[in-house]
């Protein structure tokens, strides 16, 4: 199953907005449906909106082509609309950029780019996982955070990749699934996510990630990352860095699964990198019902970082990086 | 305000069932009524329960003498059914215990008994908080998790009672209060009380906790505790250690208020203290609703042990100790 994928002149997308009650796929013909659906968040998750973006220029020209009008125009108003439906979302406007790199050859060419930004996806997502199942081999239970799945990608997402491949090679024990408060991505996409692959799981408060890590029912922590800076500290969901400080307490491996599209070379480190501050309401509520008294204040920081000195790998399509050793951008640099 | 008070031959207390909602009293007239709001946690937390077990027996022979029946066997009856109202709450039955111990002297030395019970909480309180602000002094931002307020006492509570004395002396600037997931204890309850107390406050989820530390936003951490080993460890509600973990981190105290009576010398150190697993579906849902697909299995311990080396001290209202120094009951027996 794919989270986004082209089928037959549409996009055809997995409506995360109603995960996990019911899988629901949504046909969308037009960018502005398109536009609808990123900014509802029925797609979501920095590789996916990457591929979201890219073919998505390559829609707006097959429309375009269809009806007669002018390709160029509709792709370029195309593109402006993908990148206002999530400003902040760099990847959306990456994969944007590389099918409008493509516009010269006309709607052929946009698609065939479009279609190897979704094709390096899956095989980035694949390399991921094979490459972190060799260094995790032996680990039988993994606790993750969040959503680093599929559905944050095309196929396999890139923790659960690692995941997903370690379960292949010999059944795993257990997967510690964090619920991620407050947006709950962990309750709702990955044990979904898991059961789907077969992977015994046990979800569980963010707050217990410590005292089982630390209690030794742990053998490692896998997670994603939003963005790494030059000297391997990782943003990641706010609630992350607990767990890499349990780890380290406890003497297992803190893993971190990544594509080198998320290693960020103008980002010197941590502190450099803006925390995005998200709405109070997300964190005085719940499903609708209010868990504080009026008037509450709140603090509701998306992301924390982990210090470099806390990370034990980076794992990505090409790479294992250990950031306690190497500087992260100079080891890419030699590498090329 | 005390959570729990004698008043006219009646037991009152602040029903925590609507808080922070609405602010409610109950006037409890018989030892049915009282364990059936001890069932339904109307009244909650050790210190609370201890004196409402005191209070109870006291409760049942005034309503004995009232009715002419007997009042050694109305006191035998009450103190079975309180002590089975909450089997695991300890404090329950020693309260229980304390007034029992003057039943030879018949309603009113019971009643004097289970008043000394109230009046002593009060006292031990009252002095964590004065022997807690002289530690901390100068901190101005704090950190707290779960409710060790005066709802779990009479009136001040332990980590509660250490900030407003603190604040009582110097405006804090900021008191950060962990959501405390999975029956939000500092949601509903710290920050009722906070705000009644004038105390600034912001909550947050309990994944944003150690971001927020070792970015440098809090100066020091207080929690309470459910109980204390002869080592030092300390017992505490879900996602306690990881606050202590990244204080370590930060550099900042994580500080301990409790009782003297939650230190338990039988006890040996943390891994002797069976953690309670409670029901998943505590973790499975959120006010009603389900956060994760339907069969999803959840694990849910109720508390967390964090290892002496990470608490900088344990205030009592008889001592401030340095566990990672002193053996816990090795200083008491010597201070006796």
């Amino acid at each position: 199953m794919r989270t986004i994928d082209w089928t037959d002149g549409d996009i055809v997308i997995v409506d995360q907005t109603v995960l996990p009650r019911e899988l629901v796929t949504l046909r969308l013909h037009t960018v502005d449906e398109l536009v609808a659906a990123i900014r509802r968040l029925s797609v979501r998750g920095a590789m996916a909106l990457g591929v979201a973006g890219a073919l998505g220029v390559a829609l707006a020209a097959a429309r375009a082509r269809e009806t007669g009008a002018n390709v160029d125009a509709a792709v370029n108003h195309a593109a402006a609309n993908l990148v206002r439906a999530r400003p902040t979302a760099v990847n959306l406007g990456w994969g944007v950029g590389r099918a409008m790199a493509a516009r010269g050859g006309g709607p052929e060419a946009i698609l065939a780019a479009a279609m190897k930004v979704l094709a390096d996806d899956i095989a980035a997502n694949h390399a991921i996982g094979m490459r972190g199942a060799a260094l995790l081999a032996g680990s039988r239970r993994l606790l993750t955070h969040c959503n680093a799945g599929g559905l944050a990608g095309v196929e396999e997402g890139t923790a659960l990749a690692v995941i997903g491949a370690l379960h292949a090679a010999y059944p795993l024990h257990e997967v510690y699934v964090c619920e991620t408060r407050p947006l709950l991505q962990g309750a709702r996409l990955t044990t979904w996510e898991l059961a789907r692959m077969g992977v015994p799981h046990r979800l569980i408060v963010d707050g217990a990630a410590a005292g089982l890590i630390v209690g030794g029912r742990v053998d490692a922590v896998v997670v994603g990352a939003d963005r790494i800076a030059a000297n391997g500290d990782v943003a990641n969901k706010v609630g992350t860095l607990a767990h890499a400080l349990a780890a380290r307490r406890a003497g297992i491996r803190f893993v971190v699964a990544a594509p080198e599209s998320t290693i960020d070379p103008r980002t010197a480190c941590g502190s450099d990198i803006e925390i995005e501050e998200r709405s109070a309401a997300e964190v005085l509520g719940f499903g609708g019902a209010a868990t504080a008294a009026a008037g509450t204040l709140a603090a509701n920081p998306a992301f924390d970082v982990t210090p470099a000195d806390l990370v034990s790998a980076i794992v990505t399509e090409d790479r294992t990086i250990d950031p306690s050793r190497d500087a992260v951008v100079a080891a890419f640099a030699a590498s090329r």
